[in-house]
C-alpha cells in the first residue's frame, strides 16, 4: 500500500491511498466504515478499483475540519 | 429471507435468518458488523452461504442476556 | 431507497442511490462489491453517507459503455 | 494476527485466525467473501470478535476437500 499524506483544503481533510488490489482496497474500506460507526463520523469514500479516496469534514461545524476529522484520520491511520 | 425467532438459551439469543444466496447474506451480515460497532456489542456471526446465525450474550453480566443484547436484537429486526 | 435511472454520457454508465443512512447504503455497496468481483468487471463507487454514486466503464474498450458494463448494472438492479 | 496451520479432518479445510480486534477482523472477513466470489466457492465462516473460524468443503463431491478448497485456501493465505 502507499499512500499520501493527509491534505486540509477547502474545509476537507483528504488522503488517497492505494492497495494492491480490490480486494485488498474494499477490506480497507470496510474498516473505515467500522471506524466511522464507532465514531458517528462518516467521511465521503471514493473507491476506483485499488484507489481509495476518505474526505472527511464536519458539516455540523459548517464544513469545517474539527477535532473529529483529525480522530478519525488518527484512527484511519493506525490501521495501516 | 425467512427467519427463525429469536430463541433465548442458555444465556445467548439467537436468530437464524436465510437469505436469496450468499451476495444477499454478506450484505446483511455487513449491516449487522456496522450496528454492533455503533453500541459497541459484537454478537457472534457464522455464514454458511445463504444462512446466518447470529447470537449475542454479555460476557460481562456472566454469559446472560442483558439490554445490551435486546438493544442489538432490535437494532437488527429494524434492518429487516 | 430511491435511485436514479441509469444515465449513458461520456462512455460511463451511471446511477446514483439513496438509502436510509449508511448503515443500509454500505450494505448495499458491499453487495455491489461482491457482484463485481464475480464478473470480474469493477465499477467507481462513491459513498456520501447515504448516497452511493456507482460508474462503470470498460477501461480495455477505450473507455466506452459495453455489455460487460451493461451485465453489472442488470445484477445491481437486481439487488433491489 | 496469529493463526493456526490449515487442518484438514473430516472431509473439511480449516483455519483459525485471530486479530487485533473485531475491525480488523471483519475487514478480513470481507477480503474471504470477496476472493470466494472470484472463485466461486464459499466457505463457512464463523466470526467472534476478533476470532475467525474459515472451513472450506466440496459440497458437490460428497463434502471432501478437493482443489478447489485448495485453492481458496492459498488464495486466503495470500492476504496474510
Amino acid at each position: 500500500m502507499t499512500a499520501s499524506r493527509w491534505q486540509q483544503d477547502n474545509g476537507e481533510l483528504q488522503r488517497i491511498f492505494e492497495f494492491v488490489d480490490f480486494v485488498e482496497a474494499f477490506g480497507f474500506v470496510t474498516q473505515v466504515a467500522l471506524l466511522a460507526q464507532r465514531q458517528n463520523h462518516h467521511p465521503d469514500i471514493s473507491i476506483s478499483w485499488n484507489k481509495v479516496t476518505i474526505t472527511s469534514t464536519s458539516h455540523d461545524a459548517n464544513h469545517t475540519v474539527t477535532g473529529r476529522d483529525h480522530d478519525l484520520a488518527d484512527a484511519i491511520d493506525q490501521l495501516l
